[in-house]
């Protein structure tokens, strides 16, 4: 353990007491020395607002902080209780912008206050509490390290996920749940759900209940019920779930069920942009998600990723009815692409949605696009800086070069991953504010329920801190060594609270720890 | 999917339906092939006995059976609820030989019943019919398959279970508690605490509190009051737990809090057995696991493991102090490593514990040994027959060979596994009855908290399936393809309740899944 890059940030450490895992670094803070003792007891959490979200945090917390039975009632000095006082506890789904920012106080003796706008700040705080509380197991007590904190914390970008890919490989809703838990712990935001692609079709539809016909074998199926679990899951954690049909490529699974939506049953994509089916069953599939159709919205969210990345036409200028729809219409097949990016875009503004497109629209399209469409840029970093000077508002998950947010890209190490500036390109911030953060692209080709946890964590972790932190600070803990050592005991964290965080200093992501070791140095 | 095999066991296939992932096959049964309702209720299980085992095991049994929201009051006809009736309903800890049959009667309407002796056999019997209800999402409705069934299931072999190891990594109290939910899915009942060994003792004693100074750090370790909360959570799946302290060798850790029970700080084990400190550490040590130094026992399990594997005497005969000692009793090195594990098996037979050693105290010293003695045999399986034919219990989980049961040796697939038959070279029943059953051996060299659980399962299911039904009925299973069809609808549903398991035809057991696929296939 590197003691003195932690030193530095005046933490508490000794040979016998592991660094905590505050992780990420708030955006203000300063802090003491000293080590009071945490008295535990079920009443430490003093809620301004008995709302459900705040008071089952409270039992969540409260197994997260203290989760071993130190046995009677704890005695002496020390700190009793966390007040946490929200300006607003209403539990409304969190968009885009939801206020996340709280203020924590730890003194050495008495109650730490935690005070928020939101209870989804409040969230927020109680996790930055929780990462101060440890265990000293020589002393069977528990302590707050670094005492006395005072913490002035809020995102630097509002817009911090984990892409999941529940068609490469169906995910269970228990591994769902799990990544669900996983994400607070690193203070992310957004689940983008990446629901269909090529190789299956896994959800409910009401409109087109034969769409699942496209599953991998009909137990690897989402019920709509099931969905609505997950989002309310999710919501109660300060997590936006946003849902992705990619099209009009990666959707060859849809023709299983709906054969007449493709452009043969040969050639199944990009979908059919000839057929009247393929846009109504657009149309009433997003209905279905947005409430369009009448009824409660399935996702909540002010956002739908259309994808729209990838296209190949070659099945369109293949079929003779495609090619006339496009050759009645002056069109090349190109432009048939543009066409149908667009008008898929168009549904999703007509159902009070804004479209999120993959960034091969804006590299074919450019400013063709509607400017409420957000481009998601996995392409190199350098399509960042045109999509924002040319007035986009834009996310980041760039696939090539060393420092890849595409999780399955095995070999990228943790620091590179937290060296990925999403600015270093722009010059003028008015264009970095157009950046609304980023995500962890968590590809399914080779992650199943068996393996998808540690080939997201801890990487994912870096990630967070990046979009959280400001970039001064990121700078200098990945400089310094303290983002080393802070994110091992963050994984050593995530371990504890049964995430399955593979070791950190591994050459590939998900490998397994190359022998017998602890914890904090693998 | 090969339905031919499953259906040739009266089960329900259609191409819409995997089949259902009954495991391990029951002693006796004879099944239908309707498809009734089932219909799910706050008061489907039905208890004689509101005993808090049975009560809790209906809650969780609630949620493994029916864990999808399905809205709304089930109505219909259908199977209307699960009278659960145990002869006896004492909670107390289930100890080797515990009666864990069960009937279990499923009718086309009505209510199913379970009778059962003891608590723990109406666990078994609950987890039987959960894997006979699915859900059929077209439909949605929960259906059971293969109705009606009558099934009477005992297991073959008393001990079934699985070895974690503690030392070369630390496995979190969330590991350990998400292991202990996935044994009673395979209807296995002991876990193995392979506590400390050379590389680290993450073990509380409040004797010789200065032991767990050989944790890899002071995070990675266990309270007492850890171990007693783990203890009960296994005893209320019906699992025993085991502690092993391996002893002489594997002990170096050891002395890093009581360097004077080592040969030296340079050659550390095996023990100092001429130091009266290291037998006053035993003694005091199994003590406050069996409450013989008075007080609650930590592990009230009537088996204590004492290791007594691998031991290299070379650090005794380099000692000046431990070769006088030996050559004072006139003993050889080898005489006194057996003077070693015969004083350490007398201690735990004082402090009323049947002692459990590794084989090569059979090897090494036969019959000597005390009668009440477990061999457990890691080496090849023909010693097992020599331990038997010699009188002593035994148990199996063979390290070399192709069918080996120690888990880390990753290229044995789950066949193998499966067809690794205890008596395949005991000729005699009355010596096959010696075998008191087997495990899986999770050695933790390259397995952490992130890869632990996909490197035991599925293949921990071959050694319960193994160790559960009768030998002919494997032997059919495993010809006919019945048993591999049933495997991987077991790990798909291991991975639905949350248990990372691998895909069941990997090459090396943990490996990813080589590319795009369905959890019924891969």
């Amino acid at each position: 353990m590197a003691t003195a890059a932690v030193a530095a940030l005046g933490w508490l450490v000794t040979s016998a007491s592991p660094p905590g895992a505050l992780w990420p670094l708030p955006r203000n803070y300063t802090n003491g020395n000293q080590t009071p003792t945490v008295l535990a007891s079920p009443s430490f959490f003093q809620l301004s607002s008995q709302c459900k979200t705040l008071s089952d945090a409270a039992v969540r917390y409260g197994k997260l902080t203290f989760p071993h039975d130190l046995g009677g009632t704890a005695a002496g000095t020390g700190i009793t209780g966390l007040k946490v006082t929200v300006a607003d506890d209403s539990e409304g789904y969190p968009q885009l912008g939801t206020d996340e920012s709280y203020s924590l106080t730890v003194p050495t003796e008495g109650v730490a206050e935690l005070t928020a706008k939101t209870v989804y700040g409040a969230l927020r705080g109680m996790e930055t509490f929780s990462q101060l509380v440890m265990l000293d197991f020589d002393g069977e007590r528990y302590y707050a390290y670094g005492a006395p904190w005072q913490i002035d914390d809020a995102p630097r970008f509002p817009w911090r996920g984990l892409m999941i890919d529940t068609s490469r490989h169906f995910q269970t809703l228990a591994s769902i749940r799990s990544v669900i838990d996983s994400l607070p712990y690193a203070k992310l935001n957004v689940l983008h759900w990446h629901m269909s692609d090529s190789q299956s079709f896994p959800m409910e539809s009401k409109t087109h209940p034969k769409l699942w016909e496209g599953s991998w074998s009909a137990q690897e199926r989402y019920l709509q019920s099931d969905i609505a679990d997950i989002i309310e899951y999710a919501r109660a954690r300060g997590v936006r779930t946003m849902v992705e049909f990619d099209m009009p490529g990666h959707a060859g699974s849809w023709c299983k069920g709906y054969p007449e939506v493709c452009p043969s049953t040969s050639c199944t994509q990009p979908l059919n942009l000839a057929s009247n089916a393929t846009w109504d069953l657009i149309t009433a599939l997003l209905g279905e998600m947005t409430g369009a159709n009448g009824g409660k919205a399935l996702f909540e969210d002010h956002y739908i990723h259309l994808g729209g990345d990838e296209v190949n036409t070659n099945c369109w200028t293949k079929s003779s009815e495609i090619s006339k729809w496009l050759s009645d219409r002056g069109m090349t097949a190109d432009q048939g692409y543009a066409y149908f990016v667009k008008r898929a875009a168009e549904i999703a503004l007509s159902q009070k949605r804004r479209p999120v497109q993959w960034v091969e629209v804006f590299d074919h399209f450019g400013t063709q696009l509607d400017n409420r469409t957000i481009v998601h840029v996995w392409k190199d970093k350098g399509t960042l800086a045109k999509v924002v000077a040319a007035g986009y508002d834009a996310l980041l998950d760039n696939s090539p070069g060393s420092d890849s947010w595409y999780l399955d890209h095995l070999s990228v190490a943790w620091e590179a991953v937290y060296g990925n500036e999403p600015c270093s390109e722009i010059s003028e911030q008015s264009q970095c504010d157009r950046v609304m953060g980023g995500q962890g692209e968590m590809w399914g080709e080779t992650a199943d329920m068996s393996d998808e946890e540690q080939t997201v964590w801890p990487r994912l972790g870096a990630i967070a801190e990046r979009l959280w932190t400001p970039r001064d600070k990121t700078a200098q803990a990945l400089a310094s060594g303290d983002a080393h050592n802070r994110i091992q005991a963050f994984r050593c964290m995530l371990n504890r609270r049964g995430i399955r965080a593979a070791p950190v200093n591994n050459k590939d992501a998900r490998s397994a720890p190359p022998g017998p070791g602890g914890c904090y140095v693998q």
